[in-house]
């Protein structure tokens, strides 16, 4: 195993320290349970946000903690799902008087712990609202999963829910903005490579040298077939058609489409893939009106990417552009 | 080879199709010669700076062309120097009567033909001043180098240079503040597995599962020793030893912080770095004002980092502080 780490049960911890260290201004991390607060916590008034889920998936969540997104994130162990004890103490952390969102992946341990956590909070009088997100069309059930993965569309939900947040919109509008963008939001992963989670060691799963896996999760779970190595071209087209016609997105759609590493794929590789999505989606006549390329819900050094589409409108385009200042995701400010 | 390309052959060209594709808002890209432009240059009574040098180092140069970074960039095939074309094509792209500033990594390729660049644009009355960037301590001289390598410290130089352009300054101010960047500036990176040229389609050089190599380049060229594999805080005081004891970084400077991913390194592990870094700078008394953490300056896919440390004063926090917005920085705006 070559990482760039100390001891395998120390990593979660360590690599929040870094992000104290490196972003005071903008969040404060509290240990034991683990979260990761906004500075300026808990705003009086307005919605708070969190989200949450096993680490190994950075920037998400801790790096998109900040004005303009989430208020609060749970980070749980590597690739498992954060206790609800982190849950309430975020929940509460951000608590302005105008009740808490949860941002949920679906995933069992998720779901079971923030709903959890949600009856804890709602027993002190703290309003939640969850919104669980199901947006990977790879597979029906999975590994660790009943229903459809949460995977990259949690990302566009954070930042859009944030920004509806901070506009002052009222707990059921922002859990309604939320359920819009996962309603309206599909996803695809796949991958090159395995990861290997510091505990275990070895290889979540065994690939060989001319193999790659379509539809992965985020966790290395498997997806719709194992098959020999296509070109960027051949990944993106059925990626996309996968994606394009599950919702469907049609011809005079827009989107925002995001191409996202899995953590070990380099942004030149990257590129192609987006350079390709967008000839594809042109060719359909869905423009795609904003876009991210990089890293971030990634898999430990995983090589592979995924493309999400959400189909967008004025209200969710004016929310996405409004200004935000977390770790990964900066604009306006 | 596990990629996400098409044809080797193709991927710089495809890949700049993704970028304009994704930031056309930013920037503007021309093919044969191959450049990235500012979409708005040339900017009238600006000095332009520019930089390039081989692909395969993304989101550098290319992800730092806009307003208040670079007005071009001339991306070379991978991890190999661009032409003189390119240079004076770029040059003259962004030529808006001030002068044009060459930020250059000490690559004798680079260094070569940015000189045959500069000496062409001169013929033609544009005003060239080309300083080159020569921050690795790892090594005096390297495969394709003669004296310390160019690395991290160019990412730096391009903000802080794009910011006292944008300020107005001229050609040799921002050359002076670009010298002095370069002057107080120190690098050193590591890898823990090699990377693989496209074209090659095998890797650049071989590594055992249990070592890592200190002092890297980044195109795999030797460093400073080959070594069983460390902690991430073992890894960090070498790194950080040698790059404060050279300069020497001391107690009470203030300074600006990069660790740099090579591109295959997750998020979480960088942040392990940074936590230890700012360990070893507090116990120093060296205060880090700002930093950066994340894939700056890659190695295609190749696992490791970097850390650059840059002292600063109150005029290159005011520059680093400016507002940028290109597709890999932004704040500000």
């Amino acid at each position: 195993m070559k990482k760039l780490i100390n001891k395998p049960e120390d990593v979660v911890a360590q690599s929040l320290g870094g992000v104290a260290a490196a972003h005071g201004d903008l969040v404060k991390v509290l240990y034991n349970p683990n979260i990761v607060v906004r500075a300026d916590a808990p705003v009086q008034g307005k919605v708070g946000v969190i989200s949450g889920g096993g680490s190994g998936h950075e920037p998400m969540h801790g790096g998109f903690v900040g004005m303009g997104m989430l208020d609060a994130a749970c980070p749980g162990d590597v690739f498992t799902s954060p206790t609800p004890d982190q849950m309430e103490a975020a929940t509460k952390a951000v608590n302005g008087g105008a009740g808490v969102l949860h941002i949920v992946k679906n995933y069992t341990g998720d779901v079971m712990n923030f709903e959890m956590a949600a009856e804890l909070c709602q027993a002190e009088g703290i309003e939640v609202v969850a919104v669980v997100t199901n947006d990977d069309v790879a597979v029906q059930d999975s590994l660790y999963t009943a229903g459809r993965r949460g995977v990259g569309i949690t990302v566009l939900a954070e930042k859009i829910c944030g920004a509806a947040a901070e506009k002052r919109m009222n707990l059921q509008q922002v859990a309604d903005i939320c359920r819009k963008v996962n309603d309206q939001g599909r996803s695809m992963g796949m991958a090159l490579t395995s990861c290997t989670v510091p505990a275990a060691g070895k290889p979540t799963f065994d690939i060989g040298d001319n193999e790659m896996e379509i539809g992965i999760g985020i966790h290395g779970e498997p997806g719709r077939k194992r098959m020999n190595l296509q070109s960027a071209d051949e990944i993106t087209e059925m990626m996309a058609e996968a994606i394009i016609s599950d919702l469907p997105y049609k011809n005079g759609d827009s989107v925002i489409a995001m191409v996202n590493g899995m953590g070990g794929t380099p942004l030149i590789e990257l590129y192609i893939i987006y350079n390709k999505l967008n000839q594809i989606c042109q060719a359909k006549g869905i423009k795609i009106a904003r876009n991210l390329v990089g890293n971030y819900i990634t898999s430990l050094e995983m090589q592979g990417c995924s493309i999400t589409l959400l189909k967008t409108d004025d209200e969710l385009t004016a929310l996405w552009d409004a200004p935000v200042h977390t770790p990964a995701l900066r604009w306006g400010v």
